[in-house]
């Protein structure tokens, strides 16, 4: 039985809305339970200097927690003048994940940026941003469209992203964070709504895990985010 | 005319939702139409060492616009790896004016720190923290006294701020964003609700202002906090 | 009684020596009293990036104290790595209050900046560095004109700050350290000499003040000001 | 065909020369090819704050690449002033794998710290450092027991990590350079000599890769790792 | 002919004022000729971490110029947010060669800090600075002892410093500026006013030296740093 | 005796081994003792910003110590976010020598820095660095010959550095570790083949020096840098 009541394969409920801030090109607010991220889209133009010249675009994103999101507060990065190694790890994801949802030459010199600030965290804020960033994203591009920027939907497909892990001997999805805190084996799967892999990325927090139940925790992963494209379109439809 | 169409001391509509994340003692989202900000209170036991040994507690603030709070992007403080000049004075601001609400001596050796967040600006950003933050702390105060960590209520009064100005000639309240950026004279007041001040704050943009047009907007700001005072007190009802 | 001796509206003797170091084109060591602070005035071509292409000028200013200008030494800020809240808050004070003095558009696109380094310090710094990079400007606007890098005086007016408090009870103008920290209310006031306001801030460090408060210790600060002009006309004459 | 000329399941040529400085209490040079990484244990009493009292030890690690360990000069980190997100995310990589190796409770409130230098690069140098850090960690336990730091052996089992990737349609393991750059897919496995998984972190680099690609990564990534342990045994002999 | 018109050998005319701010414990303004540094003593309980329970004192030094000391304007080091190369190993030499100038276990666990401010530049402030400032710690000690903290004069022999180089082929002392940019060789002298080397530092800047020269060098230092002894006497008289 | 049994003015075994590294331009590993240092020469076009336009090159150094490259273990400047003001002093005295050895002319604007990364630390890292670098910067510039890259060798003569001491009340040369650290004086000498002197740096570390005492200092220096000229050019053979 897991401390949230769901079954081993249930996902909490997930609730996108968009346009939750005026200002932003994509504006995306994700709830997973009660982990909530606010994902903007930023369209600029131009590339950072090492993508000029290839007539190429760019997709980076920036990860924050507010510093009462947690249960204790945990000090601004802004205040201690430099970014935590758990951000840069969990931006550069983002970031990766999302340059693997889109053409980029079909972009044009032109970056977006995606700012995931997590407002309150239950567990799972990583995998929730990607699935919120990725909505706004989409919002971004149409935006693009719309004022002539692009011609050609850049979009290869959508992607989600869902946490998997093993506790007390078993494969659940989703974990919150009662569940996260106790768990052997942490993972977190992003995948395209065709059902390939772009990242996976497994950690054993307690004992080793077997070939097995990694096996295991991708199937339970893969059966999850396909509710969550089907949300995701909800949502956009 | 005022581009808000408002009348000259019209605030705009301004809305408290307390308990807005769930982790913090106090947690409030103020808005002041577009303008919205998350203000958190944490309730840390022990002060700064300044502070220490002389059975006072202590009251800071953080502040922070989210990246996509504007019209364009900023940079993310964190990223950039210090907080701007227009941070620390606010953040000064908000905790110093908090700070002047509370019996410190009643607050015992904790400490009470508030994050405001701009989720969305549109102008006097800083007077909606402040105002928004006070709920915040009472919400705080609540608690500690729920759970025996003080025993009398430390509030001398609650305050509120409210940012007035000039606009082509007129004294006008709380100036949204296209109305701020054309003002002549900008100017944050912050007052108890008895009636007195706690900071005044008046700054010439373009043409230095008279001793008259202070006055005048003493007064403007003056009737306008009394609405605020009646928002609080309904909000904590 | 006030400790300095002083009346309550008597401004500590003020000295203004121009020319105190030779390599700034406007140099100016401003006395109040034991408060001593050196204004040197910089030009140079060009202006930031955000002010290029609009056919104008920029003033800025820079803050600073010396480790031991107080009591008790403080940290030297280059070693700690960064600039304090106070610093920024006051440097950008300065800066804003330098602006206002000028018709940027007749500096053409140069900068001048104002670093005020507080060699000695005994309340008053902000003021006094205000007072004497008046003075320091007007200087460098001289130099200007005579290399020929400006035609026309770009000056609209001279301005001048002067602190008032209310201490005891009653308001006082110009605080020196006892004074100030042991005042109740604190404000800083930048005024033309033509007697139009720049810049007002009220603070109240102990109890709040009256709306009838802050009006007397304007008219207290608009009595020293007019002094200080004075002494800054017989400093350039 | 491999532009290394090897076979898709070949491993470079592995060598680990313990002792290689003179000062850590545990030193290892360990080659994968032409990618040389400098490996120090140093075994500190204490731990640090979050752990204190908990009567267990702590594995940290920090990694960092030479300037020019690269084809071009990479600047260096300590004159930027800060590390980068990919060194923070392998050296956390590098740390929590070897925590998995210990029976932290054994080791008694002391820190082992690796310190991963990488003196020449051409791909894999994240696993390299794993695989020799293992090496290090195991003669700075032996030097502990010596010293009666300790009293039993915390190792629980032998780690080392090898990357596997899909190069041009194939999965291959042990990519360099001009592999890893080309690399569709690129995988990090960290396994124990027992078989089982301490990490998992597989990323698509260009196109998505499909659940059974990932599963014969997995097969080829074990086979290697099996080689590894053989290496690390011998060296340990 | 020299630029400045002295002969080979002759220093600038120096000055020494005593108590020229008067919070410090000793502070000394030092001239030499247009080259103005402010040196402040402050005298503080305790001693750094690594130094704790040796029973011995410690003296640091910090320097810095003022941004506008110099011809142009040099960045403000507290703006930038670290101190340049050229400032940290200035500060270390002055502070090494004061504290060859103490007794330090005679000190007791107390600190020094000497504070070097470069009001105005024209050459050896470096040398200037520890000239000065020997001064300054004179007068710390001197309080420290009306005070009771220390019972016996830790001063083991006052020191000074001299710069000397080779301009136009032939070797001069005490360079101002225009001297010093076209000087071959540059060295700073550190002595002891009973005749014996602290500190010794030559490079070339142009053309490599010849041991005869810096043989040369040395004589015609020796020479003017009699004559700073006798000035430093005359100041403490 | 010396506690390493050499003759007072015996160096230690110095080794000079080329092509170290693979991808550096200039790859030295340079071994005084058990002192290892890594000198990598790299060549890049252009050149630093204050130097454009006057069609000369430059030289700069970076130097390093791995944290367990002592003793003990030191913290890594990259992780604590800045470098200290040893290691600054260290790698501007590098630069400049090895600029003092070029006619910076001949080198067109290209920039070449030199890298040196102590691997193991027995004393003498700064002279080490220096006498290795210099090998490593003559393969660059053969290198830069090999591809026309320059016409002209802009070599003026091989430099190399040599630690001398008093240890002991007698000069020796080739300090090691155990030796420095009980040394009364230490001095740095940087030398040309044709015997002139670069750099000279004395410093008392516990009582003065005579200038006696600096003559023969320099005598054995000398003698000591002999040697080293020999080992240079048998490595470049």
């Amino acid at each position: 039985m897991r401390p949230s009541g769901r079954t081993a394969s249930q996902i909490r409920p997930v609730t996108i809305t968009r346009q939750y801030t005026c200002h932003a090109e994509g504006s995306v607010l994700v709830e997973f339970g009660n982990t909530k991220v606010l994902c903007n889209a930023t369209v600029e133009e131009g590339v950072p200097r090492f993508m000029k010249g290839q007539g190429k675009g760019w997709v980076t994103a920036e990860y924050s927690m507010l510093p009462r999101a947690t249960h204790t507060r945990s000090g601004r990065e802004a205040a201690r003048g430099k970014q935590g190694g758990r951000t840069l790890e969990i931006q550069r994801l983002i970031a990766r994940s999302l340059r693997a949802a889109l053409d980029l030459k079909l972009l044009g010199e032109n970056t977006i940026t995606l700012d995931c600030d997590v407002i309150q965290a239950d567990g799972g804020t990583r995998t929730a941003s990607i699935t919120g960033a990725c909505v706004a994203l989409v919002d971004a591009l149409t935006y693009m469209r719309s004022k002539g920027i692009i011609k050609t939907n850049p979009l290869k497909h959508m992607i989600a992203a869902l946490s998997v892990g093993i506790y007390e001997g078993t494969p659940i999805a989703d974990l919150e964070y009662t569940e996260d805190s106790e768990a052997e084996t942490d993972m977190n799967i992003v995948m395209t709504e065709t059902g390939k892999l772009i990242e996976v990325q497994g950690t054993a927090e307690g004992e080793p895990f077997s070939f097995e139940e990694l096996d295991e925790l991708l199937k339970i992963g893969k059966h999850g985010l396909r509710e969550l494209f089907d949300i995701q379109k909800a949502a956009l439809a």
